[in-house]
């Protein structure tokens, strides 16, 4: 709050009371509020008791005021994905970004099994401030952008796999260790945090 | 190079021949050139016969043709270290950024070990665009900055420490599980990627 | 026992049967049991059997004879904790202790993303005698503590977070790691165990 | 040998009196032997001790009798690698393959950073019967090849990189968990192996 | 499919609605498909919406349209595994190389616990043109296989054991770093990965 | 300072000028300083240059002004061993008490290997306020020591070993899953960490 | 079987109609059969199909035939083990002796934390030829009963425990590593492995 | 001692003049002592220092008074290893088994890539009552042979091998999920250990 960010609730180990308590007070003070990571249960509640609110759950995060957003109109954040397996991750960073007043674009299904899909896009996303680029399995995927398109990119492992690459470590190591320059990288499965460090950017950078 | 970016030389698996043409033949483009992590011997080698060159023993940045920094007049980026010890990695990210033309500021030794050396800064760190911070053994540094601090910060694990922590794994995870929002990370001791991330924010997100 | 203190039972893989006998060999002989990490379904069973028990659910404590504390009047040991996510540490530290005699002050969710809650209780922490901490994630906020309070301090990782830090192993590598000096720390989830090293303090090194 | 494999000799911890024995059984049998990981001081000692043996420093490979190649007629095996630094692991498939009386042919440098410089060579490389493909750091470059060429790809990792792709596991687990399919994988460094199991291809599968 | 390979659906984390899209808008193209690891509940709902359609529970292969394969006249490749335990892995192996035309022979329990059972099928494993070898604890199967016949191997490590070898990496690394020499690897569990591997030898190297 | 702690300084990976700058601004102040993990290379000039000095070179730490100690009073800390080789850990533990003002006793080579030498000394270690309990290999002396004393315990693990327990990783876990109860655990090596942990009970627990 | 020793089958991945197929082949030549690691619905199933079976809960241990034993009169075999968490591991092996013909002495709850438990038996325990000793947690039981008797130990880690000591790998670790001398230790929860090994030593080393 | 098995002293991490003193103890009390791991410039000091000692090299054991061993009459033990790589494990065992008095048989170089050696070996194996068998890389021999011979076999891991075998890991956990019935298994290169089990067996099985 104090730099202006709003604080956001980490829903995953709170018991419904809790939760429940915790966005009452923000309520009761006029404010929105974002929880991440609310189970399906705990989230279908709360969208009953709170008018108003929002739930998805594909990603388990909460609006406690829903925002209307108006996508077409932006150009600050482009989420990509590599399949469609990965969309709880691309909407966790979508709805924090709506809940920072961001609206972003998303491109499901890019991943470079099919080079000529991202190929194809990469005009158009040329027209981002940045890019979250969210990718399970072998994470190759935020590689490929770093080699193709020059903006800040924040890359987001996806727990997404099995065998080696489940659990999402290999894909987190190869970001990390990726020979495309100045790709950054968050914790598995952290969507809100790639919201957070592409809107530091927008917010801060200019 | 095709997205504005100058290649950069990774040093330390290549033999001294193998740096050597390297950096003939960027010289005969009348190209500057930054080869990244070449041990000392090579290092020493490659400044008597590169006249004009610039070798920092520290880091094992190696440029081609030595940079005249102004750091007085720089507010870019500001690259913060924990101790001493971090000296390595801060120095890589610093000659990386200088050879892109971007004078960092240094703040080394500002541990949360004692956190008023960071407090008594944080006035003067607001200046700067872009935050990189590097911190060995635990990691801490990154999430106190981030509770401190609105900007971009991009935190580099150093591999300083013993025990549990040596090998920088601990910092690295540390700081992609930090609570502080939206700090993003790059691989262990790569300085290089750091400054290139930041470079991207500085670039393109204006 | 033969050292003075209670032999305490683990609970979570004793089926039913086992730790009714167990249990009723105790009460025979008039005495007290704890009884840690058992399970809800056992808990809420046992609770019926036994009268004058006390389970907690949260912490899985279960006490033969429940305990009347008067927390106002002690101040041996302070249970701190980054978030309500730890409650169900903290409360099996609280129930040992309380099983042990010791009375412990409770301070929960005074983790490092509001640095400002513990400012505001370094004055009053100071009146304990030793200070238990727990943290999940990153596990960053015994080193916070250990900054600010001279007293004794066992930090004790949570197995809370997603990602790199699930399980908790990444909350107990930084504090064993910690550059906060003299931090003690036991197991993951081990509320017991930091009870135990709290009461040998307050027991024999007066 | 019963298979039609001459045995191979690992070379790395055998001490240079053994090795010496060994390679003279087989000259006194008049056959050819090579050994593998052949460190520096032993290799060059070799070469002196047995006239007509070649010896290649870059991979410790030594062949009891020199082998005239004659590359440009060779088109079943290509070995494709991502940089200059993994020419140790190259070295020691090529001249397996020679050693089995095949002469691969090597593109080195070809890594996905410039992604242009595998694209300028597909149409080149669809005439090979089998392609090895060896890279360090994240290890993608077998995804790349895999999505634009349908040869059997024998994936190498090289213990290449720092930080977390030190050792070569993350260059594995990516070749293990590649999106691009049919890439089969063998031991870190093992170029040796990917030689075998390219031959096994050609030799057997016609 | 540019490469000749039909795509294949990962099934896993995909919802059932997902699936039944993509599904029907194979079928609308007049295209056969394949989806894997679609766990049983989805598997029997696909089975009963799509006629024609072939669900195999072990494995969790569905395909679109099924296939009346004609084994005996196969010789293109045999799936070999060590126990019962494995079936899972060689039926995804089975089903995708039927989807691919391709009509395999399956081994079953031919672990080397009782090693005569492999040595009686050696003859008749030497008419097939690639071997995939399947085996889970300690997966020394494919070891053995390749010290008794010449042709390519495809090792794949199965999820099978407890203890040290929970979730196959021990079988996995066993591969990896075989004596026998020329076996290559797929990730753990991977039977499709060993088809598709399978598959561009058989259509390719001859 | 604030907290009544003197600083001390980290010397592994600091460079002898460094150090020389550090211990000098100490000096010029008056005051004493302890430097820990100073390599011996270092240690022998910092040594000669600074009178008064001591340089322990079995642990690597280095007293700005050696301290004569009367063991013979004291009857604060007893650090135990497993081995003699431990006894690096235990003198880096020893010399920190010593600069902070308390002499400690130590009782080398007490490992359960040869249980009857640790039960010849139970009697003469209940003196002792706070018991340092230093072990490698497998680490299971301060279980030993837990179940037959009840102060507090402050385990370190040694990194003497070697197979599994190379590196310190098995004692340090041994330590924390102790089934004795009470027990806490430093950093591996952190002889330094336990000292001063004993340090905080000492100075304020009473 | 070539051996002497009767296959065991291994129960836990196999699916009941495949147990029952393999039950009734052994039933039908007029064979015992021992199944281990069967889950109880498969266990209860199989025990009212098969006449005169036996089957273990606590282990999961199926035996075709009931065997009659009388313990008493055994001096063959003692299996120890820390706690009553540790019988499931215990009664495997106990069953796979009682199996081979060898009533084997069990030893419960008498884990290293009340060393008086143990040290009370150590007289009663040199009658037995061959120690199994079982322990979780950090597994240090064996090394104890090592250093107070001479027999033959086998160690066998328990998968019991929380924290770092989830899954038995250290207690493994801690058996391996134990200085203790002549312990020999088998996979975590191998109570089969470890009757069969003491058997190994009962039926051939005399 | 009190067991009956003279004490080792482990050699590696002792500083010379330790070992000096306490071998010089030994000698003084007219009795033979073992010490292991002795890296070579200490070695040689030693058998140049105590006159009628014996150092062995390759495994670095030294033995004060030296042993004629007449190994033509032992059918104890007999040490199988896979490769000459494994001489220096191999001959830690026997050295150990020589000072216990018991003069055991190597057998090298018999791994499984040739199994044909194995199998030659086979009859004459089956007169020792006890076997060791040593092996590196995937660590498969101890499978083998437990297949083939019925006695008690003591698995020996060695560090040999690179990529994912170096250290020895995998080798240990092969040994540990072994097909092959009891199989019992010690620390990574600990031949020292192998023997004190053997030895257990020899002298308090019969
Ligand atoms: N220190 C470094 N860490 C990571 N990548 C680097 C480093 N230095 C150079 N690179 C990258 O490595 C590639 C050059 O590799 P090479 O062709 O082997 O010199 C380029 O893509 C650089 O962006
Ligand atoms: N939550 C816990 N964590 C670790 N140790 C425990 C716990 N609860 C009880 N214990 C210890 O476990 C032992 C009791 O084990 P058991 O005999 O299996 O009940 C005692 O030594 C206790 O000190
Ligand atoms: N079982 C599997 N293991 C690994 N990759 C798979 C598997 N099944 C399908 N794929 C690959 O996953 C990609 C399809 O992913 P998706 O678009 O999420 O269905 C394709 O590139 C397939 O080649
Ligand atoms: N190579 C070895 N591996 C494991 N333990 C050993 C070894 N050599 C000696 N020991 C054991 O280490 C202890 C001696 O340790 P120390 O007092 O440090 O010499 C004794 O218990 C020996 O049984
Ligand atoms: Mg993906
Ligand atoms: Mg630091
Ligand atoms: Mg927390
Ligand atoms: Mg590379
Ligand atoms: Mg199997
Ligand atoms: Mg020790
Ligand atoms: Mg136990
Ligand atoms: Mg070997």
């Amino acid at each position: 709050d104090r730099l202006g960010f709003p604080e956001v609730i980490y829903g995953a180990s709170k018991p419904l009371p809790v939760l429940r308590d915790i966005l009452q007070s923000y309520q009761e003070k006029g404010l929105n509020a974002l929880a991440t990571k609310v189970q399906a249960e705990k989230g279908q509640v709360l969208t009953q008791e709170f008018a108003g609110s929002h739930y998805d759950e594909t990603s388990g995060a909460f609006l406690l005021k829903k925002i209307e957003s108006d996508e077409s109109e932006s150009n600050g954040v482009a989420i990509l994905s590599a399949g469609t397996s990965d969309l709880y991750v691309v909407n966790e960073a979508y709805y924090t970004l709506q809940f920072l007043g961001c609206h972003a674009a998303r491109y499901n299904d890019i991943g470079i099994a099919g080079i000529h899909r991202l190929l194809g896009k990469v005009e158009e996303l040329k027209k981002y401030k940045v890019l979250i680029v969210v990718a399970g399995f072998e994470g190759a995927l935020p590689t490929a952008v770093g080699g193709l398109l020059p903006q800040p990119i924040i890359a987001v492992p996806a727990s997404v796999g099995y065998g080696v690459s489940e659990g999402g470590q290999v894909a987190l190591n190869t970001m990390l260790a990726s020979c495309a320059n100045g790709i950054s990288v968050v914790n598995i499965d952290n969507g809100y945090g790639a919201a957070m460090a592409a809107y530091r950017i927008l917010a801060n950078a200019s």
